[in-house]
């Protein structure tokens, strides 16, 4: 048995999950965060003696626990170095919990471990290896070969949201400019289509969003290039043209088996999908070699609870 | 006991490798590219034929080779699917050595098999995971962790020469444009050069060059920078910032422990380390992590021997 904890800005879900990566049983609360870390921890660690306390554990005690965070943790260390939507910086979170619940924790990004999750029991469960890429707000990822998520010597891997693919002018949360996050995240994609409808006059979008740009969202914004709409088809081929060349970037490092897209972005499903194997097309840099496939997320909102229990499967076993 | 084989486009060298990384001995011809994949398969066969003749081997018998190619191969049937510089396209390389030598065959690109080296014997010695950038007339790297290359699924990871690192108009090899060797190649720096020279009146490239931009080559630019001649220092940073977003889009993948120089631009040395590093800093993602330490490649001609007998060693050992 292992502890999957999946803390988020809203949040915190600790779920049981057996050997097989079934998820037996779960408990939430909110997270609560602006009372600070002490108290998140002691609402992590009360959820986990609960689960602990279950007649599931009584026959088959947990091995260890794994949590995945909104931010970023020194794998030596256990400490959370960043954490922005907890307004958490340098905490001890591993320290904190191995000492309340005598077991071995183990921390990583929330998006590297619903990667994990689609690689042990999702769509990448045949793969040796794969790379999970969610398009949100941000654009965060998790890549896995041979069941080990890449977390990196400094805990900053997996990041490739992170990685420069072009020359652009908006700046990145990162303090940086050119990153992928800010070509294909749906931000970046609204911020786009807000900033360039006036520029196409005859867009379905003037009349949806009733002149007020505030209202396009997302959604509005594939569902009008579903329908043809020839500027937010524009659009969604700007954010495909910048994941293709994410991806291929990502080929140029590790050559992966697969690639999934997750996130709010990915529910245009296979429009979007058709999208950017077009686009990927345009930027194999060896014509005559294949590149890892595309497809979609399968899991939904386990994912983040069974990735951390994969995580401390992972790490016990290895 | 292994064999290395390094298949340049001039020469053939074959050594002899002990369990422990010494190169015992090696042999060495012309490649006589133009002769054809037979002949120079022939001639592969013929020279480990006479290191496997050798005393060492009597007393302790070859386990495995290890070939590498200036040019990509696919890991699992071991085709080589292209080798420009050999004028070779999906040639049974594995295959016609394996039936001839009865022994293992692996074959990987030639830089990746020097940063093999380096990780083995060489300045990486005590890192877990490293990433080697050969900066010469193309960017070619080679990714380490744990001891084992990292080819992908289809033989072209590690290439990290094709991250798109920016847009550019100048196109690459590849058929693409923003690629990390259209801007830190020596190629890219002395295009760059004789392109922007006339706008820079004041730099000593005029009066070295004598006024004949064919005559601008690397090292005249790296001397001309370290002498503080301002152009040459804009063209060298100009190298080091692409090479630094480069270097920081391979931590957003692996979040390596160590980054290693090598190839001809790197002869610059110390001069140039400090100049990538500056440029590194700016490009950090996230400030307050660290990112994996760079420095210069130690192995001089003997690395590409050394890193196919390791790569024979990791995969037979695997």
């Amino acid at each position: 048995m292992y502890i999957g904890v999946d803390l988020g800005g809203t949040n915190i879900v600790v779920g049981l999950v057996d050997d097989l990566g079934s998820l037996l049983t779960s408990l939430s609360c909110p997270t609560g965060r602006e009372r600070g870390f002490e108290a998140v921890v002691a609402d992590i660690i009360s959820l986990s003696k609960k689960i602990m306390a279950t007649d599931h554990v009584k026959k088959d005690p947990v091995k260890g626990i794994g949590i995945g965070i909104p931010g970023i943790a020194d794998p030596e260390t256990g400490v959370v170095i960043s954490c922005v939507n907890l307004f958490w910086e340098n905490v001890p979170l591993r320290e904190a919990l191995e000492s309340a619940l005598d077991l071995p924790v183990y921390i990583d990004n929330d998006a590297t471990l619903a990667g994990l999750a689609e690689y042990e029991v999702g769509v990448m469960k045949s793969a040796k290896s794969g790379v999970f890429l969610t398009l949100g707000t941000g654009v965060g990822g998790g890549i896995i070969i041979d069941h080990q998520v890449m977390s990196g010597k400094h805990g900053i891997a997996s990041e490739v949201g992170h990685m420069v693919v072009g020359d652009s002018d908006v700046p990145c949360n990162c303090g940086r400019k050119g990153c992928l996050e800010t070509f294909a995240s749906s931000t970046a994609i609204i911020s786009y289509t807000r900033q360039h409808l006036k520029e196409h006059l005859d867009s379905v979008l003037h009349e949806r969003s009733e002149g007020n740009l505030e209202l396009i969202d997302g959604r509005m914004i594939f569902d009008a290039a579903k329908e043809g709409d020839d500027f937010a088809l524009k659009a969604v081929h700007r954010l495909a043209h910048y994941l293709a060349i994410g991806i291929m970037n990502i080929v140029a490092v590790i050559d992966p088996e697969m690639f999934v897209l997750g996130g709010g972005i990915a529910n245009a499903g296979e429009f979007l999908l058709e999208i950017v194997r077009e686009e990927l097309e345009k930027q194999k840099y060896f014509k005559a070699v294949p590149v890892g496939s595309l497809c979609l997320a399968e899991l939904k909102n386990d994912a983040g609870v069974l990735g951390g229990a994969f995580l401390a499967k992972s790490k016990v076993e290895k």
